[in-house]
């Protein structure tokens, strides 16, 4: 197929482009909506075309006793980078913010804003990225929307996806609840998605053969919650990095989070990158990585758990939960001396996500 | 530090501007969302700060026994137009979507794509006229999201909302429901939403004192429920206008949309702009205006319901289904001939929500 198709023009499937007329809400839409999204995430809700998805509450209440909502935008710079693209990232964004609430992800809304000329075999990749995603999360795109915009009114694709899943009954996760003794757990390395998404622009001299860690943490979180059900808190540490999480659990509950430099999972070339750049990987947005703040009475459990799961392999214990400094992220490094981590102050990389 | 913030002279205040570390997800977001989005939209879901709103599922059970889950973006430009602005209307909108199903629209996230350098005194007119907007729906605005891109990456502001509600236990609604005999209502004047954008770009030559219909659908949706409870279709003549939505029930339930041209209400300065511009009111976006399908029987009870209502004062009966043409809209002109309505076919006008 390669050498035939370098031989002939391009067809004109490659070089259909998106034009206003896909955005309008007329027959060009609803063709551009039949054509690529509802062929690609295919299930009775959406196929309904109406202007909204129609779920039984019976079906939300079997798998808990609340409804977990929650929304993000993508904006990520580029679309492709090694190890996802934009798709991939929307979908396992919001389904790891349902999780991190112990929910189990159940249904997602896809809008996009098109830029006019924005190339058809790419939205086409990025939707079918979009609905495997779905799939290995075990969630289905049920509800969607599409604007198209004037070439320069946008960069190429934004996407933004919404999510409901529901919370099982006596699960009770909460940046609040941590409490000194408690044990801080992350699922594995931290900075992949930073360091990929730097290499993919271009804007690192060397080349880093680091991929992003999308990925879905509900199957993880579920192993967690096995183990042990009274997790005090989770959250993924994507924007701000694991330092902006730790001391968002830190100031809602009052307490310190004490970790070890060292018991950070961090791969060489990462922290090689951050040095040459003098980043800081404690920064960097990740897409997959999970952090747990559990009572000391199961942290081994849990830990076990975590490490048994596909996303949990190199998870690590990297410290535990102090009464003081309250409110503060201390990092302990190897020659016994501490100092204060804050959140992230500034940017260090935009359209991250 | 608050001494010397309350010293600087508003004119700061006023000339304040979005830059790329209000997206970081470190502490100048944190910032922002505390002081433009927690403080609008104050409510407990929101103020929790976790990735994800919770809500009882017993919330939503007393008001239905199905989940409506929707979601748009809204792009519309300019931001600020007579009769609102892109924050009311991403509101409305979504409100919109969730009414029209029957259900009784409850939560909504907001999800806002900012362009470095957008003033942040215009964002926070915007964000407190959504609050005002939620407010007059009845909607919380329980989750939500901020991204920063850098300038010349999108334009000023786009903002996407989803939103749940529940259907009551009864109601069926959908678009493949129509058969011939009903009655077809709209509940007032076509076309003034797109008018007025076009006004508000400067691209009329003439002044034209029209505001967008933008409102809540939600109320006047219950009316017309109480009256007829056996209602068929309804739907938001949005984009691609009233001859969209009619195309819409007849293709999905193969019967014949006709209607009168003389009995679809159009304000005359409407009518002027049309004629003059050589566009046509059925494709005019709108964003008050509900297409309803009734059953013969309960057609003028449900038409009294909506012209008792305030959203519904200039509600009019248009026509009816048929059989034949199947799929097909009609229009019937006084002189008694009739015309094939298709749906939009390429773009009347580009962001026009």
């Amino acid at each position: 197929m390669s050498d035939t198709t370098a031989e002939r023009p391009r067809s004109a499937a490659q070089e259909a482009r998106i034009d206003l007329s896909h955005g309008s809400g007329g027959r060009a839409m609803r063709d551009l909506v039949n054509d690529v999204f509802l062929s690609a995430f295919a299930n009775p809700a959406l196929a309904a075309l109406e202007d909204q998805a129609r779920i039984p509450l019976a079906d939300l209440c079997v798998a808990g006793d609340r409804l977990a909502f929650t929304t993000d935008s993508y904006v990520v710079d580029p679309l492709f980078f090694p190890g996802g693209d934009i798709g991939e990232l929307a979908v396992n964004g919001t389904v790891n913010d349902l999780a991190v609430s112990g929910a189990v992800p159940l249904y997602l809304s896809c809008g996009v804003i098109l830029e006019e000329g924005f190339a058809l075999a790419d939205l086409r990749r990025i939707v079918e990225s979009m609905a495997r995603a779905a799939e290995a999360a075990g969630v289905q795109i049920v509800t969607g929307d599409t604007k198209v915009v004037p070439k320069g009114a946008a960069d190429k694709l934004f996407i933004h996806t919404s999510g409901v899943g529901a919370i099982p009954a006596g699960v009770e996760i909460a940046a609040g609840r941590a409490r000194p003794g408690d044990r801080i757990l992350v699922n594995g390395f931290i900075g992949d998605h930073g360091v990929a998404i730097l290499a993919a622009r271009g804007d690192l001299a060397l080349q880093v053969p680091i991929e992003s860690d999308t990925r879905p943490l509900n199957g993880l979180v579920r192993a967690l919650l096995d183990a042990c059900p009274q997790v005090h808190c989770l959250r993924d540490a994507t924007r701000g990095g694991l330092a902006t999480v730790l001391n968002e659990f830190a100031e809602s509950a009052g307490v310190c989070m004490e970790f070890e430099e060292a018991a950070i999972p961090v791969r060489d070339e990462v922290r090689g990158v951050s040095e040459i750049l003098g980043l800081d990987p404690l920064y960097y947005a990740n897409e997959g990585v999970l952090v747990a703040i559990v009572p000391e009475s199961c942290a081994d459990r849990a830990l076990a758990a975590m490490r048994a799961h596909p996303a949990g392999a190199q998870a690590a214990s990297i410290g535990e939960v102090t009464a003081e400094p309250a409110g503060r992220v201390v990092m302990r490094s190897g020659f016994g001396g501490g100092r204060i981590v804050d959140m992230l102050i500034g940017e260090q990389l935009p359209r991250i996500c």
